[in-house]
């Protein structure tokens, strides 16, 4: 939680951090400003919880709404007059400015920077920081295992409450998908509307992204609406101008955001239309055995690989290929268990086998073990987000019916 | 053009470039792959034009259908291994990762690097890379002056049709919260509906993405719709819990982005509903003259400079302050004329005093004079986006009425 940031930076033997970028879908800075229409500055984190918010000045409103001590980078610190100094270079006018912020504030020794922005300006900007201020040390902070994201992974009662409401959307959204193909005809097996013509992916997506907008959710990443083979492979997000067919898989994953970019959900269905053939039964099944016993087998404090080890295990015991006895298999189940989510939709802790995450109460994870076989055109997965409440109960945040087979009325 | 890429390369003395991140939200790299759910991943650029993308096997058919060169981090480079390599550590296996792929394609000499990601993250991968590779010059790419900003200043017919064609989208919802506002009824001076409550700001922008989801875009950053003293605050976003009042400046800015993170378009009316005192049509003459004679006067191959310092020259004629006489105003004309859009709403060439960009043929840009007097509750913008044709004509892609006050047919 945000009140470990002190002791995670005395932990990690960090003087400052500093993080870098807009609010809006940049994480690290979210967390500190909450939503806001800041479009550029930076944020400079003291040891013992002060934090700085730099603005420009046409934002200047928006800064002082985060309730953050703020500066103007114009009228505290005229960053034109630094913009000649540096003979017009904007990366040497910003490395002046910061250093000037620093200065001020007098850090020295360890800063952790962060901040999702252009990697290629800021690496040359950071590089004329660090060759002004030697007593300085500017360390690349924003991984798994960052100050940030490691405060990041437990969450207080404001953020369950968040990430609980995007949820009801995200559910929302998806009892709306499941009604809007129901109520088509089929016809030579395929959805079509009520002039005959067949409806097709790219239309489903954006009804998607119109519902979510509706209720006030933003959709950055897209959403995966794969058919049959393209089911089959985890990460294809299906193709537009595809028909959508009844008695094949439909794996439907949605992963949207508050809008102003904020906190994720993440949910996966895997549907048959009308009817599932045998073998699609029998590997839904298998998925949802597993779902169920590893679910039910998850503990606070201990290490999140194990979860994947046992998941990896039960399906390699029901014959399938598993990424635990041939980590290239691209059939079986093919990827993690779960991530941590929060203000990314993919953040720690991490069920990666080669990692020693321990899952701590408060933390929000997804669930989501899957097969994939595209040579049979099919990919089963089931996905809820859950909360490992502090009492150590894991509580999926909203629950919805786990069916594979969505009955067509009309047909 | 992306034709230019390669010539811009022999002029920065570039051996590669390595882009980094996603594709969505992340221009370097959507230059090279389009619209594609690639979540992650990196592009490697070569002098002579060849372009290979390195994805990871979940994503492989996303890869192979943006049509570049493909490797996969698994099956081609063993990313297990790797990490197994590095004592798990996530940063040095991925400096290993990318060291594999420029020791395969013999890259030597100087490397730009760019790409929209989480700098601590990727600046602690590119230290181990740089102390892995000694003859490998990495260069921090990406800000307006980088090879691929330069390239992307021009734009081809395609670029131009898809940037008009979310011209008419964002016009056309522009309209429509034209004719949302003015079918309310006035109460106490501000908007109602038929059950007599209050209409609010938040109320309308929920309204604003919903349109823009409904016509297939996305709105990342957010909208201005700031009403009469935060409108005078140039980038303040307005007060979701505000009432709209008649007669009162309403400053409306809108600057969606194709769905899946690609071409930008860039759009502000003022408004008053009803009427306009005085003072207020009197700025908005002064803001619409200044607009009419400066677009007039753009020429292609002149200085981006010249505009902005005409505009203000203008403006103080008229007796409002501006930036160039007084650099730290906040009233008055306080911000640049115009800057280019494309894949990001904000890019190069930029219109700032102090830099030398030229206006070239074929780049698209904004014009957006406008005055701000928050003490007086009030702030006037006008903008439009506009393409530099190859001909010399400046094109506003999308025309729309500009008339500041809006009947209100019930009043």
């Amino acid at each position: 939680m945000k009140t470990d940031i002190d002791r995670l930076m005395k932990e990690a033997d960090l003087d400052a951090l500093l993080v870098l970028g807009p609010a809006a879908h940049n994480a690290p800075m979210i967390y500190f400003t909450g939503l806001a229409h800041l479009s550029a500055g930076f944020l400079l984190v003291m040891r013992g919880g002060k934090a700085i918010h730099f603005h420009n000045p046409m934002e200047r409103e928006e800064a002082t709404a985060t309730g953050l001590e703020t500066k103007d980078i114009y009228a505290d610190y005229d960053y034109p007059a630094l913009l000649e100094q540096a003979n017009r270079d904007s990366n040497q006018a910003d490395a002046l400015l910061i250093e000037k912020a620093l200065t001020e504030y007098k850090v020295h020794g360890r800063v952790g920077i962060s901040g999702k922005i252009e990697f290629g300006h800021w690496l040359r900007t950071i590089e004329f920081l660090r060759s002004r201020l030697p007593d300085v040390e500017i360390l690349g902070e924003g991984n798994l295992r960052s100050v940030i994201a490691k405060a990041r992974v437990t969450k207080d009662d404001d953020e369950i409450e968040r990430i609980r409401a995007m949820g009801r959307i995200t559910t929302a959204v998806v009892g709306d998908v499941a009604g809007f193909l129901t109520s088509h005809r089929v016809k030579d097996g395929f959805l079509v509307n009520r002039e005959g013509e067949q409806l097709t992916i790219g239309e489903v997506k954006r009804k998607i992204n119109l519902w979510l907008a509706m209720r006030g959710a933003e959709n950055p990443k897209g959403s995966i609406f794969a058919v049959g083979r393209d089911a089959g492979i985890p990460h294809s997000a299906g193709t537009d101008a595809d028909p959508i067919p009844v008695g094949q898989t439909i794996l439907f994953d949605i992963y949207p955001c508050e809008a102003g970019g904020g906190y994720f959900y993440d949910f996966t269905r895997t549907w048959c239309l009308g009817h599932a053939p045998d073998d699609v039964l029998q590997i839904y099944d298998d998925v949802l055995e597993v779902y169920e016993t590893v679910y039910s087998a998850i503990r606070a404090n201990k290490p999140c690989r194990d979860y994947q080890i046992q998941t990896c295990e039960l399906f390699e015991a029901k014959g399938h290929p598993s990424i635990l006895s041939d980590p290239l298999t691209t059939t079986g189940y093919v990827h993690s268990l779960a991530h941590g989510i929060g203000l990314d939709v993919h953040e720690a802790p991490s069920f990666y086998t080669k990692f020693d995450d321990v899952l701590l109460p408060g933390s929000v994870i997804t669930v989501e073990p899957g097969l994939y076989y595209p040579d049979r055109g099919l990919g089963v997965r089931i996905e809820d987000t859950a909360w490992m409440r502090p009492d150590g109960v894991l509580e999926t945040l909203v629950e919805f019916p786990k069916d594979l087979v969505l009955k067509m009325p009309g047909a």
